[in-house]
């Protein structure tokens, strides 16, 4: 046994074919994935292509699930610059290792050069650093957090709450999409917009307006070349990614949509599979975390069965 | 102010050129790069060439300081196989996105095809996942950690260590290097190596022998294309990304190495860097964190000063 691809399939708790497996030692409890895989369609909730961009790269299509509950007037106006085709032939000017991909108008700060923006894209908004946590359904992590006193999820969004204060926001993690700003909290449009690419930087939760998450599609954003330290920025316009176009999917043709759906964070099935990852016990996991971090629940994304 | 260049140097919290600072109001503390860049000499050690790994890849060179102290076997063995050439002409061959780059043997496990081991590559070692956190020097930091009764470094190393059991192990962070295994924990004899792209993946920390963390070129190994869902192992062998080799740097002619220093987790300039960092407080951030997240507290590298 030279302990390569086996190895790392046990290594990191993937189901190998049936004829890989051990018949005398059939697994005890389900995997996280045999329980996604098992969830009945209740479990699942259809995408909205009205609450959802299509990112057109070159490589292919990121989809990112707009969070109107979190930031209503930065979607708003993400929803008119797409209509208005503000980012298309723009770029992804930014890429930080571990960090960050930001794209959007490389010279919007160069006069003469900025593009206009859209008609009826608001040049003001309030800052949407969190929301009221009144009302809004929360589905509570058991975990222990050291960022904020409660984690979880809401409108299939990784967020934290603090019952002190009653408010809600969505949390950095790998995927989250947000608005860049200046120094003062209201300065954010959602023009200029940033994916996190690495361990989540987690110090700026509620103090950026954060806007959705990317859902399909990370690989295109992950893989982009890095700009040069301390802050990534490619030196060179040409350099630069282009941003063939970014659409809401309702104003895509319906057969060039994607459709997906995605498990429900309040389902038992998305409750299960994260007990599952948070004490896995199988032949290679002897002693089970008895934790997880909100940043490392998978929020399982599937096409749209046929019929 | 469209919100672009600036909006993302503030928003990140790096430091501007002073031309682009407001004169009128001067930063109140340190930013945690200042007092990097403060440091005294003693704050920082010198690299190790006989405990450094140099993995050239075509787009240039990746750095691996070795963890001797965590993982005395799998290191003494990856000497052994690097010395003998073993991973020169082998390659990346699995990239699974927000996870793991692995690389060694693609057909390691195929009769007939797998690359013989260099001459005293040992075929078994024990397990290295935790060691006796006895007379260990443990920068302990006070912030709470889901995974770990206690978090910190050690040996240089991101780590937790349990007062209960005695016991130290380094920790899953971004760069760290591993050991794959099969379902023995005896089962990894370091041919086969993953280093950590994404979300710090904890629920790991303790399964598995860790060997030592990537402290320079990890843009190197973060682009590298994703392999198909759920894995990541290229389909097709002409995927795989060419490893030209991995030498020890003491075996690397000196003027070809890269002269490093790295930033005592013991020193003051590291613990004052990482308190800025976890209550940061400037024009951009209205309300500090006050918590950091072990694997989010970076651990700087720099060149050898001249002379």
């Amino acid at each position: 046994m030279r302990r390569t691809l086996l190895a790392a399939a046990l290594a990191f708790g993937i189901i190998l074919p049936a004829a890989a497996q051990d018949a005398a030692t059939p697994p005890k409890r389900k995997t996280a994935q045999e329980i996604v895989d098992a969830a009945p369609a209740s479990a699942w909730r259809d995408l909205d292509p009205a609450n959802t961009l299509y990112m057109e790269l070159p490589g292919g299509r990121v989809i990112i699930e707009l969070a109107p509950g979190f930031a209503p007037e930065h979607v708003a106006n993400i929803k008119t610059m797409a209509k208005g085709g503000f980012w298309d032939g723009l770029t992804i000017y930014r890429v930080q290792d571990n960090f960050v991909v930001q794209f959007g108008d490389a010279e919007g700060e160069e006069a003469g050069k900025a593009k206009p923006y859209p008609a009826g894209t608001k040049t003001h908004l309030p800052a949407e650093f969190t929301r009221s946590a009144k009302g809004v359904r929360f589905d509570k992590l058991p975990d222990v957090d050291g960022w904020a006193p409660e984690v979880g999820f809401a409108d299939g969004m990784p967020a934290a709450r603090d019952p002190k204060t009653g408010t809600l926001w969505m949390t950095h993690c790998y995927g989250i999409v947000g608005a860049g700003r200046n120094n003062a909290p209201d300065s954010s449009i959602a023009a200029e917009l940033y994916v996190v690419i690495g361990q989540a930087p987690r110090a700026l939760d509620h103090q950026l307006s954060l806007v959705g998450r990317v859902i399909k599609g990370m690989e295109l954003l992950s893989v982009m070349p890095r700009g040069p330290a301390p802050m990534g920025f490619y030196e060179k316009p040409g350099q630069r990614a282009p941003i063939i176009s970014i659409k809401l999917a309702s104003d895509v043709p319906e057969v060039q949509r994607t459709p997906l759906q995605l498990l429900r964070t309040d389902s038992q099935a998305f409750i299960d599979a994260t007990e599952a990852r948070r004490n896995r016990v199988d032949d290679f996991y002897t002693q089970p975390a008895g934790h997880i971090d909100l940043c490392n629940v998978p929020l399982p994304v599937r096409e749209t069965p046929k019929g």
